[in-house]
């Protein structure tokens, strides 16, 4: 288990209409309290304070596709923001007609944001590095969909080595050359003597990845840009039994989303964005666990530590 | 008491930023039948879902402002009437960027509605008269906020005179004559001898009405507009103490909203709009009810019927 937090709480599952109980699409990761909001459908923000999320920690929002259930609760989020006083800059990824929709919104209300808003725009054409820092990077993933529709990527960066604590215990060693063993050089002792990295340090835990898959039809070629993922998240709008439906509307199954778990080598798959039409989501688990047996459902309010 | 509904349901009572209870401006009001939503602030499909509204039975939309917590739901609301099968006109009254707004989020995501979605523009210079049929009649009103804003007036008709069944029974009067006395007309009964309405009817009940004035600064002038209004729900975004903060941001305190409620002579007031700021609200009830008495909170769920 790592010491850097991995955490991706579920603020909405719902399809396109909204339930009783189910909320549109939103999600917050946290890598390394790195806090990334995936999708905003309406209403995010108070999901948000439903789960006592941590509002103003977010400084990037990755947006889909500009179907309303995927950005609708944005423009409020970004309005909650300025009056609740904040003046770091937020960077929203996602088409670059968005950044054309908020401005006139903000046009035609007469706001001026207290804050930088930076928009980088994606294309779904290529897999690309959008953001990187020291600690993660995030890609973009096409995806196909009725409209331009990218899914991301979020990958900690190789964690540094752990130094074997007994054995240094037992050499004389200063703080500058233990910074080196963690970076994976080798150091020297305070005898002058070298040592061998590989003999005081002890591998890292392995990086850890998420996809978010959400919306898309079921198409092979997107394993390979999200292989030996560790959580997949795919959407699943409907169960097998409506695979035409599924097909048309450029959705996938609970069946299909398993089948590309399978294919990517994911370590758990998370299934969401159903359709308001099921009232019971049992059956989009067993459909999905006959054929890729760890997989969970991503519903409102739960939080997945990897 | 009136045969003819008269109910207004409150789904959103926040000012600009929603809380863990309270959702931005709503409301769902219903005379004859008619069914008006009057804003719709983000996540209004939500509370309709959540209090059981007739979703599909809303014909007119009444938004009185562009910021956000007025109509950033309206998108959403109208993306959900299409896809739950949607095929009656539906009339969206609100300034007239409102359109090109809605025009905008349907052309980036490629949505064509099912249903026939029509614009009547406001204006905010003059009371005017912007539905009418043969129950009801809705009034557009000048309000004084930092953007162009309008608050609503809606009326019913004079309603048709009460038959006195018990006069009618010892008479020999056709059905086609019963309705000449109800449209307040003289009648012949079957001998051929006149019957005055004044002898054979009694008064209908008062016709009732509903102005709705959110967001507006305090302004004596308002009050003509809204003369004896039964019900008036008025915003107060503060309290008192924060009179500057009111000035400032064109908003109201809930003293003001008293005030406005004796000069405007209502027989109730309603309290809503709520800054963030308070969590109990007991204070705007004392503070209005010390002016006039008749006042209620304007929370989320409660049903007013006149």
């Amino acid at each position: 288990m790592s010491v850097q937090s991995f955490e991706l709480l579920i603020l909405g599952s719902s399809a396109a209409t909204p339930t009783a109980n189910r909320n549109p699409t939103a999600q917050l990761l946290n890598i390394a309290e790195r806090f990334f909001l995936i999708d905003c459908g309406e209403g995010t923000q108070m999901q948000m304070r439903k789960y006592k999320a941590r509002f103003q920690s977010i400084n990037h929002v990755f947006i889909s596709h500009l179907h309303g259930d995927h950005f609708y609760g944005l423009p409020g989020f970004l309005a909650s923001m300025h009056l609740l006083g904040r003046k770091n800059e937020l960077t929203i990824y996602g088409p670059k007609e968005l950044e054309e929709i908020i401005n006139l919104l903000h046009k035609h209300s007469d706001t001026y944001l207290n804050y930088p808003l930076k928009f980088v725009y994606t294309q779904n054409l290529t897999k690309q590095l959008i953001f990187e820092d020291e600690k993660v990077e995030v890609y973009s993933l096409p995806l196909k969909h009725r409209i331009a529709t990218t899914g991301y990527l979020f990958k900690e960066k190789p964690l540094p080595r752990n130094i074997d604590k007994y054995k240094l215990e037992k050499l004389n060693v200063s703080f500058a050359e233990i910074h080196k063993l963690k970076l994976g050089l080798d150091a020297i002792d305070n005898n002058g003597n070298t040592i061998k990295n590989i003999d005081l340090t002890i591998d890292p835990p392995n990086s850890r990845s998420y996809a978010f898959c959400s919306d898309t039809k079921f198409f092979e070629e997107l394993a390979q840009d999200i292989k030996d993922v560790d959580l997949l998240y795919h959407e699943s709008t409907f169960l097998e039994e409506k695979k035409d439906r599924a097909k048309q509307t450029f959705h996938s199954t609970a069946k299909q989303a398993a089948e590309m778990a399978v294919l990517a080598n994911t370590k758990k798959l998370l299934l969401g964005h159903f359709s308001a039409r099921y009232g019971n989501l049992e059956e989009f688990l067993n459909e999905a666990k006959s054929i890729y047996p760890n997989t969970e459902l991503a519903t409102e309010g739960q939080l997945f530590s990897l």
